[in-house]
C-alpha cells in the first residue's frame, strides 16, 4: 500500500481529488473511526452519518460565507436534473425566465427550461462560437422574469464570468456553478440559487450541491414529486430519503482539505497561478497553440485550445499520455484539446503540462 | 491496515457490504489497476470506466437472466424518484394505474403516483397493520390499467411476496424490488419494469438500478426533462450525463462477489438459512419476541419484531450494541426492533444475533 502510481490528471470531470482525501478514505474504508463499518455501510439516520453531513454543510457555509437565510442541499442527478428542477420549482405557471447563453451547458439548461414553460434568451454567444461573455449593455433583462439563469464557467468552451450580471431588483439570479464552484470566493448573497455537480472541485460524481435563498421555497408549486421538490428536500436537510452518503463523505473530506489549505482566497491564488502558467504557454507559442476563449473571458478552470490540425492534436494527446499527462482531449462535441486545472490539481502538474507543451512544440513545431 | 474492527451489521440500508469488496476498493483507492487514478477521478467517458459500467451490466444480466429485450439503467435519486418517474413515463395522460399496498413503501409509491394522475388501489393492507399479503382472489385488476405496481419486499413491515401477482394479459407488472433485489432468483420476463435502490444488496447508496422492457419506452411522453426520461437514459447506456461512477464501481464489485459465491440460487439458500434461524428464535421464545408479519408473508431480508415494552426494546438495542450487534432498532415510523439480513451479512452474524436473543431472554425474561 505504500507505493502507488499517480498521474497528472487534467480530466474535465469526474476529475482529480486531493491525495490526502483519498488516503483518508482508504484508511477508513473498512472501519470508519472505530464504528466497525465503512461509511457506505452506515445508516443515513445514524449519529455518525448525521455528523458527517452536518459537518460538510457547516464547512461549506464557512468556506463560502453562506448567509443564514440560505438552505444547503446535497442532491442527486447532477446539474442536468437541476436544469429541469429549478424551472419546475422557481418559475410559476405563466411566468417567463431569462437565460444568458455563453456555452454548451447554459444552452442545455435553456433547452430543459423551454420544454417546461416560457423562456427568453437575453444573450446567446453561439454565433461567435461561445468565445466571449456578454457586455453589460447587451443584457436587457425582463423586469418581471421569474429568474435570470447563467452558467458561471462553461466547462466545454472555457468562458468564465468575472462578476455577476447585474439583474433588475427583485429578480433572483440562478447560477450553474458546477465547474468553478469552490475555486474562488463568491458573494452568495447576490444569488437566489446556486447549484453545482460535485465532480469538479467539490467531490466525486453522484452528489449535487444546491444553495437556495429560503424565500424562494415559497414558490414551489403543489403536487411536486417529493424528490423534485426543493421545499421537501431543503426542509429535510437532504435526508428525505437515503442520500448519496459516500459521495457526501468524500465531499466533506474535500471541504476540510480546502479549509486546511486556507480557504477560497488561498485556493484562488493557486488556481490563478496554474491557469496563468498555461495561458502564458499558449500566448508565447506564436500561434502554435490557440486558446478558444477571448482573453477577457478566459476560465481559470478549463482551458480549451487548438493546434493546426487534428492529427497534431491527436499526437499531442497520445504523447502526453505517455508522459503521464492524462485527460487533455477536448470535449467530444467541440474537439481540440482541453486542460482542466481544478482545485486538486497540483501546481507541479500545471508546470509539467507547460513543459510538455514547449517540448512538444520544439519537437513537432 | 492489517487489523480493523468489524461489527455484526443489521442496518436496514445503507447496509453491510461484502468484506472482499471493501478490501478491493481500499486497495484500488489511489490507483485503479495501474491508471494512476482513483475510480472517482476517472472520466465517465474513459475506456476504463466504460469497462466498469459495461461489466457491471453484463454481470447483472447474467445473475438475473435478464432477457435481451430489456434495458438496464444505473440512475440516481433512489427508489423515491422512481415512484414519480415510473408514473410520468409509463402512465399515458388519462390512463389509470393499479397499486397493491402491502406496507409503507408501496403506500409512498402510491402517493407519488396520485399526485401526477389517476390510480386505483387494488389491495391495501394498512387496516391490518401491513402484516399480510393479498390472497389471489382479492386482486381484481383493471384490465385497462397502465400498469400494476407492487413492492416485492416491504423493508419496514417485513412482508415479502413469494410469487408475482398474476395480472391481466398485456398489463405490465412494475415492481419496487429495492430491499430483496439480488437476494433470490427472479423471472424478469414476468415484469415490465423492476427498480431497486442499491443500498441493500447491490451496492452503496447513490445508485438505483432500473430494468425496463424495451417496448415500454414507446410510452415515454414528449417534452420530458432528460433526467426523468427513461428513453433518453436507457438509450444512452446510463451515460447521458455523469453517472454516480463510484457507486456503480462498488456495485460491480458486489456483482462479481455474488457470481463467485455461486449466483442467486446459492445466495438464496444462505439467505433462507439466516432468516430461518432468526424466525425460529422468535417462534421458540414463547412470545417473548413477537414477529410482525404473518408467517406466510415473512421476509427473508427484514425481520421486524416486538417485545413486551418499549423499555425492554431499548434495553435490547443498547445491550446488543455493546455486543457489537448494530442496526437493530425498528424504523422510526413503527418502532420496535428489526433485523435486516442482507446478502452480505455473514451466517455467523445471524447466529450471533440468535445467541444474543436467547441470552437476553434468559437474563431479562
Amino acid at each position: 500500500m505504500s507505493t502507488y502510481k499517480r498521474v497528472h490528471n487534467f480530466n474535465a470531470g469526474p476529475s482529480i481529488l486531493p491525495e490526502p482525501v483519498l488516503l483518508q478514505a482508504q484508511a477508513e474504508m473498512l472501519d470508519y473511526q472505530g464504528t466497525g463499518m465503512s461509511v457506505m455501510e452506515m445508516s443515513h439516520r445514524s449519529k455518525e452519518f448525521e455528523a458527517i453531513i452536518q459537518t460538510a454543510e457547516a464547512d461549506l457555509r464557512e468556506l463560502l460565507g453562506i448567509p443564514q437565510n440560505y438552505k444547503v442541499m446535497f442532491l442527486q442527478g447532477g446539474a442536468s436534473l437541476q436544469f429541469a428542477m429549478l424551472a419546475m420549482n422557481l418559475r410559476p405557471a405563466g411566468a417567463s425566465a431569462d437565460y444568458i447563453v455563453t456555452g454548451a451547458w447554459s444552452r442545455t439548461a435553456l433547452k430543459e427550461a423551454q420544454k417546461l414553460g416560457t423562456t427568453r434568451v437575453v444573450f446567446n454567444g453561439e454565433g461567435e462560437n461561445f468565445t466571449r461573455l456578454p457586455e453589460p449593455a447587451e443584457l436587457q433583462f425582463d423586469p418581471n422574469a421569474a429568474y435570470v439563469h447563467f452558467c458561471h464557467n462553461e466547462t466545454i468552451h472555457g468562458v468564465e464570468f468575472k462578476s455577476e450580471p447585474v439583474v433588475p431588483e427583485g429578480v433572483p439570479l440562478v447560477c450553474d456553478m458546477s465547474s468553478d464552484f469552490l475555486s474562488q470566493p463568491v458573494d452568495v448573497s447576490k444569488y437566489g440559487l446556486i447549484y453545482a455537480g460535485a465532480q469538479k472541485n467539490a467531490g466525486p460524481a453522484g452528489v449535487t450541491i444546491v444553495i437556495i435563498r429560503e424565500d424562494l421555497l415559497a414558490r414551489v408549486p403543489e403536487k411536486m414529486p417529493v424528490m423534485l421538490d426543493y421545499k421537501v428536500l431543503a426542509e429535510s436537510g437532504s435526508l428525505h430519503n437515503t442520500p448519496p452518503c459516500y459521495a457526501i463523505y468524500i465531499t466533506g473530506l474535500v471541504l476540510k482539505w480546502l479549509k486546511n489549505l486556507g480557504g477560497l482566497n488561498a485556493m484562488y491564488e493557486i488556481n490563478r497561478e496554474k491557469s496563468e502558467m498555461v495561458y502564458r504557454a499558449i500566448d508565447e507559442s506564436g500561434g502554435y497553440y490557440r486558446g478558444h476563449a477571448r482573453p477577457e473571458a478566459r476560465s481559470i478552470m478549463n482551458i480549451p485550445f487548438r493546434m493546426a490540425s487534428e492529427e497534431l492534436e491527436d499526437l499531442f494527446v497520445k504523447e502526453a499520455k505517455k508522459a503521464d499527462l492524462i485527460g487533455l482531449k477536448g470535449h467530444r462535441s467541440v474537439g481540440g484539446l482541453r486542460a482542466s486545472l481544478y482545485n486538486a490539481l497540483p501546481v507541479a502538474s500545471a508546470r509539467a503540462l507547460v513543459e510538455f507543451m514547449k517540448d512538444f512544440q520544439q519537437r513537432h513545431g
